[in-house]
């Protein structure tokens, strides 16, 4: 699966999977784009990454960091944009993209909604095997929000396996 | 040219051109999402079809209806979402995509930035000729914008010469 952390200036990506009952990084890194660079371009720039990463790596599921609260109206104009163009890539591999908020994947990974960018990369080198050290938090990020998505769909199972037990 | 007015629900385009020293419309209408389709697949619906016109007309310039304001975040984080489809689109075709807020157009297009809708469309009825009506004012909005750019760019131009002959 896919994990994204988006930002205009470094969008955090890794791809998982799950192998002998443990989870194996494939890849992780970050997109990054600069302010010299148009807005256009730039948003472009993350959509073609994305792209490149979803047609090589073929994802079956692809999980989003998304703020869903922001300081200004400015900022949210930016959190926007860049989400849009991790839904559009989404959409456009035919999977429909589930979003989870910061405190969400900190309380998955940490065990707390609160924690610092120190104690999410500590517990994701703990949950996940990596083949080379993570370049940015930005990728940590999206390694946690993959962590916080499988979590979430296998406990969603479990319950639903559950409540399948208990009918009648 | 082409003129985009974004919105979530309704993005309206216009492709115009300029002929016999005036303005004609060659398509216009309003590219329409419903609540009921998941956030990805709308904006990326928007995405198909814009990129589908600019392959169709091959526009040399995009210009867009972009508010700087929002009146909270959560509208922002939609505008901004929606704009980001129409750069990206208009990067995908090498065309850096030129901003107009709702102001500026009512300006240029009516002489008074703060009218209303139907003072628009009047007025761009009498700059442009249609082959058939407008069905909705987002189709308006369009043609305004793209009305907007082609004044702003011939003032422009007009200026540079200016500059230029005055200068030693």
């Amino acid at each position: 699966m896919l994990g994204i952390d988006p930002s205009l200036s470094a969008t955090g990506y890794a791809v998982l999977e799950e192998a002998g009952g443990g989870l194996h990084a494939l890849v992780h890194g970050a997109v990054r784009t600069t302010t010299a660079t148009p807005r256009a371009s730039r948003l472009l720039a993350i959509h073609d990454e994305l792209l490149n990463l979803v047609r090589t790596w073929n994802p079956t599921a692809i999980a989003v960091e998304s703020p869903f609260v922001a300081e200004n109206v400015r900022s949210a104009m930016v959190i926007g944009e860049v989400r849009a163009v991790v839904l559009i890539t989404a959409a456009s591999a035919n999977i429909e993209p589930c979003e989870y908020s910061p405190a969400e994947i900190k309380q998955v990974v940490t065990g707390y909604g609160r924690s610092d960018k120190q104690q999410v990369q500590d517990m994701v080198r703990r949950q996940v095997t990596l083949d080379s050290e993570p370049t940015s938090f930005d990728a940590v990020d999206a390694i946690a929000v993959a962590i916080c998505h499988l979590v979430s769909s296998s406990r969603k199972a479990a319950l639903g396996r559950l409540a399948g037990s208990q009918a009648p």
